[in-house]
C-alpha cells in the first residue's frame, strides 16, 4: 500500500544509503535505485528491508527485497537474491533509512500550512465554530460539525455526519462516517518512539496513521498516537471515555467499550466486544482476545484469550481475583 | 424540581409513547397527555415512570404515576392507578422516552449559539482574556475572571469572585461563588452512558447538570461529566488536583481533597472530609463515607464506612495493607 | 539566589510581620527591616526563617537569620543571634509571611498582561501559528516554533531550536535549547499546595519555577506544576509521553524515559537513566535512584536504590513480583 499521507522521497541511490550506514567496500552498483523501505514480507525487488531477530527467520528466507539491513549472525538466512547490509544495531539503522525516505514523519511541529476555515471551501459545507483551522490535504464529508478552536491539521479525512468537539487537534488520520470526537483531544501525533541515546535521543519516523472506523466515539482529553510502521486502529462502534491514551500501532476491534483513564501501550491488539474498566492499563505488544472483560484498575501484562473476564494487577481470572481478595 | 437547563418537549400523547415502544392493542385513551418521565418516587399523576428491578418494589407500590414502563414479571407490584407498559428491556425503553421529552440532552455537539464575549454585556463586567466565547443562557456574577480561549457554552451559571482558566470548556453547570477552575478542563459534557448495541450504540439522554459548590478548586486538564437522571455534585471547599475524571452522577461532599489523576466512576457517592491519594480509582455505584482516607493508587471496589483509612487494590484497611506488604 | 520571576515586595517591617502572626509584647525594634523569607540554611542576617521539626535541629543551630518562626518546644535550639517567634502552626504562619513577600505567587488567575504575538518583536523571529499570545517578561531564542492558540504567559524563557505545540499554556518556566513541548500541556501553574481549612482552604504561595533542561520532550496533555519553595526540574534529554502529571518540587534526572499517564507526586526526586512504565505512580517525598526501572502500573511508596528494577503495588523487586504472580 502506498502511504496515503507521508511523501516518499525515494528513489534513493543505494550508494547514499551505504554512506549513511557507514558501510564501505561493498562490491555493488552504487547507482541502484531503492524505492522504499518495507518489512520482510511486503517488500519487493526495488525495496530495502530489515531483519533483526531470529523470530522472523521464515519471512527472511522468502523476502523479495534486493537489500536487507541485518546482523552478522542473521545474514546467512537471507536468499541469494537479497544482499545483506551488516550493521551493529539494525533498528537504529532502519530508523536512519526510514528517515531518508520519509523525513516529514519524524518531527511533529505544529502545522504551519494551516488557514482559517472561513478562507476555505469548507466554510459553506461544514457547520463550524469560531477559529477553526484547516491544514493541507484535508477532506471533510457532508453534515459535519467542528467545534471552536479545533485544528484539523494536514492529512486528515473525515467522513459524513461526524461531530468534532472544541479545542481538539487532529492530523494524519482517517475518520469514517458518524464518528464523534469530543473536546480537547489530540489525535494522530507521533507516538513515544525513539532510540534512547545519551544526551540526545534519536526519534524514529512514524509513517503510520490513525484510523477511526464508523460510529466510534472518542471522549474528552484523549490522545491517540499514529503508528510507526503500521497504523493505529479503532474499530467500528467502539466507544472511548474521557482521558484515554492509545499508543502507536494499537489496534482495537469493533463494538468495544473503554472506560475513563485507560491506557493501552504500543502495538497491543485488542479484540472485538471487549469491555475495559476505568484506569486499566494494557502493556505493550499484548494480545487481548474477543469478548474479553477487563476489570477497572487492572494491569494486563500477558495475553488474554477470547471469552474471559480478568481483573487485578497483574490481571488474572476475575473469579480467582475476587476469591484471593475477599 | 423543574430541570433548569434542558427544555421539556412535553406534554406528549400516550399514544405516541406507545408507538415508540411498539406496544399495541392497549385499551386506553391514546390522547392522554404525559408531562414528564420521572423515577417511581418523584413522579406524579401526569407522569410516566419506570420499574426494572425488584429492588424498587416498595417504591413501585406507592408510585403516583399513571403509567409505568416495566416487565411482565414486575407489573403486578404496581398499584391499580398505574397502568403497566410491558416491554423486554426497560432501560432501553426509558432511554427512548426520555429522548422524546429531552431531545437536546442526547448529543453534545459544540454549541453554535456562541458569540464572542466582546459582543455581550459581560464585556464590561468580566475580566477576560482573548477569544472568550459565551453561549445562550449564561449568568456570570461580579468580580469574575475568564482566561483566554475559554468557552462558556449554553446553560451555565457562574457565581461571584470566580476564576476560570484558559482553554477550558463549561456547559450545563451551576458554579457557586469563589470557585476556581484551572486550564484545559471540560465540565458539563454528557457522561459515558449508552446502551451497547451491535454496529451502533444507543446513547441515552443526560438531563442532569454539574453543580460545583462554593470555594472549590478544579485542577488543570480535569473532566467532570454531567449527570444522566441526577446531578454531578462537587461539595463546598473540595479541591481537585490536575487530570482528574469525575463521571456522571457522582456526588462528592465538602472539604474533600482529591490528588492528581484520580478517577471516580459513575454514580458513586463520596462523603465529606475525604482525602484521596493520586491515581486512586473508585468503581461505579460505590459509597465512600465521611472522614475517609484512600491511599494513592488504590482501587476501591466496595463501600467504605466512615472514619476509615484504606489502601490497596482492592482497597482494604491501611494497616492490613501495610502489614501484608512489608 | 534571587527569585527570577516573583517580585519580592520586601523589605517588610518586623512589626508588620508580628501583627500578621498575632504576636504581641515582644521586646524588639518593630522598625527592623526584613528582606526575605528563606530556609534555615540559606537565610542571612536580614531574613526571617522557620523551624518546625526536630529533623532540622542541626541547621537551626547554625542559622544566620535574625528571626525564626518556630514553636515553644523548638525555640531553645536556635542561636542567640536569632529571635524566636513562637506560634501554634509554623507552616501556616510561614505561608502567611511568604504571601506578604510574594503576593503574586498565590493565585494563578489567567495572565491579563498578554498580547498577540503579532504585536510583539517576536513576530519576525518566531515561526508561529494563529492566535499565539505572549505575556510580560518572556524571552524566546532563535529558530523556535510555537503552535496555534498557545499561550506563553508571563515569566517564561525559551531557548533556541524549541518547538512548542498548539493549545499549550506555559508560565514561570525556564526552557532550555532543543526542547519539544507537544499539544495541550499546562506547564508552570502552581501546585496542589494549601493548608486544609474548614469552609475555605488556605493556599500557600508557589515561588518556585519549572526548569526543563535541553533536549527534553514533553508529551501531549501533560501537566508540570511549578515548585512551592524549590523548583520543579526535568533533566537533560528526559522524555515524557502523553498525559503525564509532574507535581510541585519534583526533580527528575537526565536521560530518563517516562511512559504515558505516569504521575509523580510532590517533592519526589527521580535519578538519571530511569525508565518508568505507563500509569506508574510515585508517592510524594520519595527518592528513586539512578538506573532504576519501574514497571508499568507500579505504585512506588518507598525509596528505590540505584540500579534496581521494581514492579508492583507497592513496588518491589521485579523478580520477586513476577515470582509471586506467576
Amino acid at each position: 500500500m502506498k502511504n496515503p499521507f507521508f511523501n516518499n522521497y525515494g528513489p534513493i541511490l543505494i550508494g547514499n544509503i551505504l554512506n549513511i550506514l557507514n558501510i564501505k567496500n561493498y562490491n555493488l552498483n552504487v547507482n541502484d535505485e531503492i524505492y522504499d523501505i518495507k518489512d520482510l514480507y511486503t517488500s519487493g525487488k526495488s525495496d530495502i528491508t530489515f531483519f533483526h531477530s531470529k523470530k522472523y527467520k521464515e519471512s527472511a528466507k522468502l523476502t523479495k527485497a534486493s537489500f536487507c539491513i541485518t546482523t552478522e549472525s542473521l545474514k546467512n538466512e537471507l536468499p541469494k537474491s537479497c544482499i545483506p547490509l551488516v550493521v551493529q544495531n539494525v533498528l537504529v539503522c532502519v530508523s536512519k533509512i526510514t528517515s531518508m525516505f520519509y523525513p516529514d514523519a519524524i518531527n511533529d511541529d505544529f502545522d504551519d500550512s494551516i488557514i482559517d476555515i472561513s478562507e476555505t471551501d469548507f466554510k459553506d459545507k461544514v457547520i463550524c465554530g469560531k477559529n477553526v483551522l484547516i491544514g493541507k490535504n484535508v477532506l471533510i464529508g457532508t453534515n459535519c460539525k467542528i467545534g471552536h478552536n479545533t485544528i484539523i491539521e494536514k492529512n486528515v479525512s473525515i467522513g459524513d455526519n461526524c461531530s468534532i468537539g472544541s479545542n481538539t487537534i487532529i492530523r494524519n488520520s482517517l475518520i469514517s462516517n458518524n464518528v464523534k470526537v469530543l473536546d480537547n483531544c489530540v489525535i494522530g501525533k507521533h507516538g513515544f518512539g525513539f532510540f534512547p541515546n545519551k544526551n540526545k535521543n534519536l526519534r524514529y519516523p512514524h509513517i503510520g496513521i490513525v484510523i477511526i472506523e464508523e460510529n466510534c466515539e472518542i471522549g474528552c482529553g484523549s490522545t491517540i498516537d499514529r503508528g510507526s510502521m503500521s497504523n493505529t486502529v479503532i474499530g467500528k462502534n467502539t466507544y472511548l471515555d474521557n482521558q484515554i491514551h492509545i499508543a502507536h500501532n494499537v489496534k482495537i476491534g469493533e463494538n468495544s467499550i473503554i472506560a475513563g483513564q485507560v491506557g493501552i501501550a504500543g502495538s497491543s491488539i485488542i479484540g472485538s466486544n471487549v469491555k475495559i474498566g476505568g484506569q486499566a492499563g494494557i502493556s505493550g505488544h499484548i494480545k487481548v482476545g474477543n469478548n474479553v472483560e477487563i476489570g477497572g484498575g487492572s494491569g494486563v501484562i500477558r495475553n488474554i484469550p477470547d471469552n474471559t473476564k480478568v481483573m487485578g494487577y497483574p490481571a488474572k481470572n476475575i473469579r480467582e481475583f475476587l476469591r484471593d481478595n475477599k
